[in-house]
């Protein structure tokens, strides 16, 4: 068991890792095919590895993050399905290079063991407080 | 596999309806005792039974919910789990009962099989949009 638990957030760490850096196909590597995502940017869920690769693709090479840090992760695992949530807080680069934004989301992974390798099935990314105001 | 998700989905529309008349014990009577939780209002991850029931104390009685439409409800099964994920759209009545608002919402239930009962394990809620602000 722990041993699935270190695999898991390994596997997500890489992923994560190479999304700071402006690349996403350290996550679109992680996809089942019929992965379904959340984030709070899109106005319904999003559903299978197709509609992933499109709703990235204007990301690629325009998110920089200058440090993350994964806090609190839990792995529930029950046959060949484990349950991965964290909080997330991002120290992200701003656009205009003028220092960086914190960011906090409420993450949510459900991995299923596919032929030997774990694989996404659905992903939730959430603010972990709704956005705050400018003053 | 079609008599599962259709178990899953009436379990969480008889909880939500009972949310939406101010009464959270229908989510408490779905929780295991290990169950962690995501909404848009808590600074980090809840866990245990415990946590969820200091939760909803304060809200007991307080909410209305006109109308509620779950949409895209989708459930993957594997083993004793099932992964629901939806899209709410809810018709909430004001405090002031001057009328309704509409809030939008991702729902992430993981539930498991536990002695021949689904119990919720994970439970994430949040904005399908960041919340408008006031024009």
């Amino acid at each position: 068991m722990s041993n699935v638990r270190d695999k898991i957030i390994a596997l997500e760490r890489g992923a994560l890792e190479r999304w700071g850096k402006g690349d996403p196909s350290g996550y679109l590597e992680l996809y089942a095919p019929e992965v379904s995502y959340f984030d709070p940017f899109t106005p319904a869920r999003l559903d299978g590895y197709t509609a992933m690769e499109e709703h990235y693709r204007p990301v690629q090479g325009k998110i920089w993050i200058e440090h993350m840090d994964l806090r609190n992760a839990r792995v529930l695992v029950e046959g060949q399905t484990a349950v991965l949530t964290y909080n997330l807080v991002d120290q992200v680069r701003l656009p205009d290079g003028s220092g960086t934004r914190e960011s906090r989301w409420n993450v949510t992974e459900v991995y299923r063991c596919i032929n030997d390798d774990w694989k996404i099935v659905h992903s939730h990314f959430s603010f972990t407080t709704p956005p705050q105001l400018p003053a």
